[in-house]
Protein backbone atom coordinates (compact mmCIF):
# COMPACT_ATOMS: atom_id res chain seq x y z
CA UNK A 1 0.00 0.00 0.00
CA UNK A 2 1.27 3.77 -1.18
CA UNK A 3 0.44 4.91 2.61
CA UNK A 4 2.77 2.67 3.84
CA UNK A 5 5.99 4.06 5.83
CA UNK A 6 8.77 1.88 7.32
CA UNK A 7 10.48 2.25 10.85
CA UNK A 8 14.10 1.92 10.09
CA UNK A 9 16.85 2.41 13.10
CA UNK A 10 17.88 6.19 13.88
CA UNK A 11 21.17 7.11 12.88
CA UNK A 12 22.85 10.85 13.10
CA UNK A 13 23.36 10.13 9.33
CA UNK A 14 19.38 9.47 8.33
CA UNK A 15 18.56 12.23 10.94
CA UNK A 16 20.88 14.97 9.48
CA UNK A 17 18.18 17.13 7.51
CA UNK A 18 16.10 17.09 10.48
CA UNK A 19 18.64 17.33 13.35
CA UNK A 20 20.28 15.63 16.42
CA UNK A 21 20.72 12.62 17.23
CA UNK A 22 21.87 13.05 21.07
CA UNK A 23 23.98 9.86 21.73
CA UNK A 24 27.30 9.07 22.73
CA UNK A 25 30.24 9.56 20.29
CA UNK A 26 33.05 8.27 19.22
CA UNK A 27 35.65 10.85 21.21
CA UNK A 28 34.50 12.14 24.07
CA UNK A 29 36.78 13.82 26.27
CA UNK A 30 37.55 13.59 30.03
CA UNK A 31 36.72 14.74 33.06
CA UNK A 32 36.54 14.71 36.80
CA UNK A 33 39.74 12.81 37.36
CA UNK A 34 38.88 10.70 34.37
CA UNK A 35 36.24 8.81 35.60
CA UNK A 36 33.56 10.41 33.06
CA UNK A 37 33.52 10.95 29.64
CA UNK A 38 31.85 14.31 28.56
CA UNK A 39 30.22 13.43 24.83
CA UNK A 40 30.09 17.54 23.86
CA UNK A 41 27.60 19.77 22.82
CA UNK A 42 25.30 17.45 21.06
CA UNK A 43 22.25 19.17 19.98
CA UNK A 44 22.13 23.18 18.14
CA UNK A 45 19.77 24.49 20.58
CA UNK A 46 17.63 27.14 19.15
CA UNK A 47 15.34 30.03 19.48
CA UNK A 48 14.02 33.09 18.04
CA UNK A 49 11.37 36.10 18.67
CA UNK A 50 12.39 36.39 22.39
CA UNK A 51 11.57 33.69 25.07
CA UNK A 52 14.35 31.18 26.65
CA UNK A 53 15.31 27.79 26.90
CA UNK A 54 13.19 25.79 29.17
CA UNK A 55 13.32 22.07 30.61
CA UNK A 56 10.25 20.62 31.13
CA UNK A 57 8.71 16.56 31.37
CA UNK A 58 6.59 14.98 28.96
CA UNK A 59 4.52 12.00 30.28
CA UNK A 60 3.09 10.61 27.46
CA UNK A 61 0.71 7.69 26.50
CA UNK A 62 2.51 4.65 24.96
CA UNK A 63 1.78 3.59 21.07
CA UNK A 64 1.94 0.44 19.28
CA UNK A 65 1.99 -1.01 15.97
CA UNK A 66 0.57 -0.82 13.89
CA UNK A 67 0.31 3.11 14.37
CA UNK A 68 -2.03 5.40 12.21
CA UNK A 69 0.04 8.87 11.60
CA UNK A 70 -2.55 11.45 11.15
CA UNK A 71 -1.12 14.67 12.40
CA UNK A 72 1.94 16.15 11.84
CA UNK A 73 3.55 19.34 13.89
CA UNK A 74 6.26 22.01 13.76
CA UNK A 75 7.84 24.70 15.74
CA UNK A 76 8.84 28.11 14.26
CA UNK A 77 10.53 30.19 17.34
CA UNK A 78 12.72 27.18 18.28
CA UNK A 79 14.33 23.89 18.51
CA UNK A 80 13.06 21.06 20.28
CA UNK A 81 15.02 18.20 22.24
CA UNK A 82 13.51 15.06 23.58
CA UNK A 83 15.98 13.35 26.17
CA UNK A 84 14.54 10.10 27.12
CA UNK A 85 14.71 9.00 30.51
CA UNK A 86 13.91 5.65 30.78
CA UNK A 87 16.62 3.71 28.71
CA UNK A 88 13.64 3.19 26.24
CA UNK A 89 13.23 2.81 22.12
CA UNK A 90 10.79 5.46 21.06
CA UNK A 91 9.64 6.26 17.60
CA UNK A 92 10.94 9.41 15.71
CA UNK A 93 8.52 10.56 12.72
CA UNK A 94 9.55 13.37 10.49
CA UNK A 95 8.94 14.88 7.44
CA UNK A 96 11.03 17.42 5.24
CA UNK A 97 8.70 20.67 4.27
CA UNK A 98 7.07 20.66 0.53
CA UNK A 99 5.37 23.97 0.19
CA UNK A 100 4.49 24.63 3.93
CA UNK A 101 3.40 21.27 4.46
CA UNK A 102 4.81 17.70 5.50
CA UNK A 103 5.88 15.74 2.86
CA UNK A 104 5.95 11.87 3.15
CA UNK A 105 6.87 11.12 6.57
CA UNK A 106 10.75 9.22 7.53
CA UNK A 107 10.10 7.38 10.27
CA UNK A 108 12.78 5.87 13.20
CA UNK A 109 13.24 3.67 15.76
CA UNK A 110 16.05 4.79 18.50
CA UNK A 111 18.26 2.30 20.53
CA UNK A 112 16.99 3.77 24.07
CA UNK A 113 20.17 5.39 24.58
CA UNK A 114 19.53 8.16 21.89
CA UNK A 115 17.91 11.35 22.20
CA UNK A 116 16.60 14.13 19.15
CA UNK A 117 16.65 17.39 19.08
CA UNK A 118 14.51 18.85 16.29
CA UNK A 119 15.83 21.99 13.93
CA UNK A 120 13.26 24.91 14.13
CA UNK A 121 10.45 24.88 11.90
CA UNK A 122 11.12 20.57 11.31
CA UNK A 123 7.63 18.81 10.65
CA UNK A 124 7.39 15.43 12.94
CA UNK A 125 4.83 13.69 15.09
CA UNK A 126 3.86 14.19 18.06
CA UNK A 127 5.78 12.29 21.04
CA UNK A 128 5.55 8.33 20.52
CA UNK A 129 6.67 6.47 23.14
CA UNK A 130 6.67 2.83 22.80
CA UNK A 131 6.82 1.52 26.64
CA UNK A 132 4.03 2.40 29.19
CA UNK A 133 5.70 5.30 31.85
CA UNK A 134 8.08 6.85 29.98
CA UNK A 135 9.04 10.19 31.12
CA UNK A 136 11.28 12.17 28.64
CA UNK A 137 13.07 15.76 29.17
CA UNK A 138 12.16 18.18 26.91
CA UNK A 139 14.23 21.22 25.95
CA UNK A 140 12.66 24.01 24.51
CA UNK A 141 12.17 27.58 23.63
CA UNK A 142 9.56 28.89 26.55
CA UNK A 143 8.04 32.37 25.77
CA UNK A 144 4.65 33.97 23.98
CA UNK A 145 3.70 33.69 20.43
CA UNK A 146 2.34 31.07 18.43
CA UNK A 147 4.80 28.35 18.55
CA UNK A 148 3.61 25.53 16.99
CA UNK A 149 1.50 25.33 13.62
CA UNK A 150 0.02 21.62 12.64
CA UNK A 151 -1.31 20.04 9.75
CA UNK A 152 -3.67 16.76 9.38
CA UNK A 153 -2.98 14.34 6.00
CA UNK A 154 -6.23 13.74 4.27
CA UNK A 155 -5.20 10.28 4.48
CA UNK A 156 -3.03 8.89 7.57
CA UNK A 157 -0.24 6.78 6.83
CA UNK A 158 0.47 3.74 8.66
CA UNK A 159 3.23 2.11 10.33
CA UNK A 160 3.33 -1.71 10.46
CA UNK A 161 6.59 -2.90 11.53
CA UNK A 162 10.10 -2.42 12.09
CA UNK A 163 12.43 -3.27 9.39
CA UNK B 1 32.09 10.87 63.69
CA UNK B 2 32.12 14.39 62.84
CA UNK B 3 32.85 13.51 58.96
CA UNK B 4 29.81 11.74 58.49
CA UNK B 5 27.11 13.00 56.66
CA UNK B 6 23.67 11.24 56.12
CA UNK B 7 22.05 10.84 52.65
CA UNK B 8 18.61 11.78 52.77
CA UNK B 9 15.64 11.82 50.03
CA UNK B 10 15.73 14.12 47.37
CA UNK B 11 13.06 17.43 47.30
CA UNK B 12 12.47 20.50 45.59
CA UNK B 13 11.60 22.00 49.09
CA UNK B 14 15.25 20.49 50.72
CA UNK B 15 16.86 21.66 47.41
CA UNK B 16 15.46 25.30 46.96
CA UNK B 17 18.83 27.00 48.26
CA UNK B 18 20.81 24.84 45.67
CA UNK B 19 18.73 24.78 42.41
CA UNK B 20 15.85 22.93 41.09
CA UNK B 21 14.63 19.46 41.04
CA UNK B 22 13.66 18.10 37.38
CA UNK B 23 10.19 15.98 38.22
CA UNK B 24 6.77 15.95 37.07
CA UNK B 25 4.40 18.10 39.28
CA UNK B 26 0.78 17.57 40.18
CA UNK B 27 -0.74 19.62 37.95
CA UNK B 28 0.93 19.81 34.33
CA UNK B 29 -0.83 20.49 31.06
CA UNK B 30 -2.13 18.31 28.36
CA UNK B 31 -0.71 18.14 24.99
CA UNK B 32 -1.25 16.48 22.17
CA UNK B 33 -4.95 15.61 21.93
CA UNK B 34 -4.74 15.37 25.80
CA UNK B 35 -2.45 12.17 25.28
CA UNK B 36 0.42 13.82 26.42
CA UNK B 37 1.51 15.76 30.55
CA UNK B 38 3.41 18.48 29.87
CA UNK B 39 5.46 19.38 32.94
CA UNK B 40 6.09 22.97 32.58
CA UNK B 41 9.58 24.58 32.87
CA UNK B 42 11.39 22.99 35.70
CA UNK B 43 14.61 24.48 35.76
CA UNK B 44 16.26 28.00 35.76
CA UNK B 45 18.80 27.36 33.19
CA UNK B 46 21.14 30.34 33.27
CA UNK B 47 24.38 31.43 31.75
CA UNK B 48 26.32 34.19 31.66
CA UNK B 49 29.91 35.94 30.10
CA UNK B 50 28.46 34.69 26.67
CA UNK B 51 28.66 31.01 25.56
CA UNK B 52 25.31 29.23 24.29
CA UNK B 53 23.62 26.06 26.48
CA UNK B 54 24.19 23.24 25.01
CA UNK B 55 23.27 19.26 25.31
CA UNK B 56 26.40 16.86 26.39
CA UNK B 57 26.07 13.15 27.34
CA UNK B 58 28.15 12.12 30.38
CA UNK B 59 28.96 8.72 31.11
CA UNK B 60 30.68 8.33 34.76
CA UNK B 61 32.28 5.49 36.33
CA UNK B 62 29.68 4.31 39.34
CA UNK B 63 30.23 4.79 42.86
CA UNK B 64 29.26 2.97 45.87
CA UNK B 65 29.43 3.57 49.60
CA UNK B 66 30.76 4.12 51.74
CA UNK B 67 31.73 7.25 49.64
CA UNK B 68 34.69 9.39 50.07
CA UNK B 69 34.46 12.82 49.06
CA UNK B 70 36.75 14.64 48.82
CA UNK B 71 36.32 17.25 45.61
CA UNK B 72 34.00 20.27 45.16
CA UNK B 73 33.10 22.34 42.28
CA UNK B 74 31.35 25.22 41.35
CA UNK B 75 31.03 26.46 38.02
CA UNK B 76 30.34 30.56 37.78
CA UNK B 77 29.25 31.08 34.35
CA UNK B 78 26.43 29.45 34.49
CA UNK B 79 23.67 26.81 36.12
CA UNK B 80 24.27 22.89 34.64
CA UNK B 81 21.17 20.45 34.76
CA UNK B 82 21.73 16.61 34.99
CA UNK B 83 18.92 14.65 33.30
CA UNK B 84 19.36 10.81 34.09
CA UNK B 85 18.91 8.47 31.19
CA UNK B 86 18.22 5.05 32.84
CA UNK B 87 15.58 5.86 35.65
CA UNK B 88 18.36 4.80 37.97
CA UNK B 89 19.31 6.84 41.88
CA UNK B 90 22.04 9.06 42.00
CA UNK B 91 23.66 10.79 44.25
CA UNK B 92 23.60 14.71 44.84
CA UNK B 93 25.95 16.27 46.75
CA UNK B 94 25.88 19.92 47.56
CA UNK B 95 27.28 22.82 50.20
CA UNK B 96 25.98 26.13 50.87
CA UNK B 97 29.49 28.99 49.87
CA UNK B 98 31.16 29.69 53.24
CA UNK B 99 33.49 32.51 52.16
CA UNK B 100 34.37 31.71 48.87
CA UNK B 101 34.88 27.46 50.56
CA UNK B 102 31.85 25.17 50.64
CA UNK B 103 30.00 24.47 53.65
CA UNK B 104 29.40 21.00 55.47
CA UNK B 105 27.99 19.12 52.45
CA UNK B 106 24.03 18.00 52.05
CA UNK B 107 24.11 14.64 50.72
CA UNK B 108 20.88 13.59 48.52
CA UNK B 109 19.75 10.71 46.45
CA UNK B 110 17.40 10.90 43.63
CA UNK B 111 14.13 8.27 43.11
CA UNK B 112 15.42 7.59 39.66
CA UNK B 113 12.79 10.03 37.95
CA UNK B 114 14.21 12.64 39.05
CA UNK B 115 16.82 15.17 37.76
CA UNK B 116 18.55 18.03 39.09
CA UNK B 117 19.71 21.51 38.04
CA UNK B 118 22.09 23.76 40.29
CA UNK B 119 22.41 27.25 39.91
CA UNK B 120 24.90 29.63 39.09
CA UNK B 121 28.14 28.86 41.53
CA UNK B 122 26.46 26.27 43.80
CA UNK B 123 29.24 23.65 45.00
CA UNK B 124 28.50 20.46 44.02
CA UNK B 125 30.39 17.14 43.82
CA UNK B 126 30.98 15.38 40.27
CA UNK B 127 28.47 13.38 39.11
CA UNK B 128 28.01 10.28 40.95
CA UNK B 129 26.18 7.62 40.11
CA UNK B 130 24.64 4.97 41.20
CA UNK B 131 24.35 2.36 38.97
CA UNK B 132 26.90 0.57 36.09
CA UNK B 133 26.54 2.40 32.81
CA UNK B 134 23.61 5.22 33.47
CA UNK B 135 24.08 7.83 31.34
CA UNK B 136 23.07 11.90 31.90
CA UNK B 137 21.94 13.83 29.32
CA UNK B 138 23.44 18.07 30.82
CA UNK B 139 22.56 20.91 29.48
CA UNK B 140 24.94 23.49 30.48
CA UNK B 141 26.80 27.05 29.18
CA UNK B 142 29.09 26.06 26.03
CA UNK B 143 31.83 28.80 25.96
CA UNK B 144 35.18 30.01 26.16
CA UNK B 145 36.32 31.25 29.99
CA UNK B 146 37.04 29.11 33.28
CA UNK B 147 33.64 27.78 34.14
CA UNK B 148 35.21 25.48 36.86
CA UNK B 149 36.69 26.17 40.25
CA UNK B 150 37.46 23.27 42.55
CA UNK B 151 37.63 22.76 46.52
CA UNK B 152 39.55 19.95 47.74
CA UNK B 153 38.59 19.32 51.51
CA UNK B 154 41.97 18.91 54.04
CA UNK B 155 39.87 15.51 55.30
CA UNK B 156 37.26 13.64 53.43
CA UNK B 157 33.46 13.86 54.03
CA UNK B 158 31.67 10.16 54.35
CA UNK B 159 28.75 9.17 52.98
CA UNK B 160 28.03 5.80 54.85
CA UNK B 161 24.38 4.49 54.15
CA UNK B 162 21.05 6.17 53.26
CA UNK B 163 18.82 6.86 56.06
Amino acid sequence: MSREISIEKLTAKKFVNFGDVVETKEEPFLINQNKCERHHDLAALEISKGGKFGVSIFSSENYSLPFELSLMERHPFGSQCFIPMSNEPFLVIVSLDENGRPGKPYAFVTNGQQGINYNINVWHSVLTPLSRGSLFAVIDRIGSGKNVEEYLFDEPWVLHSFK
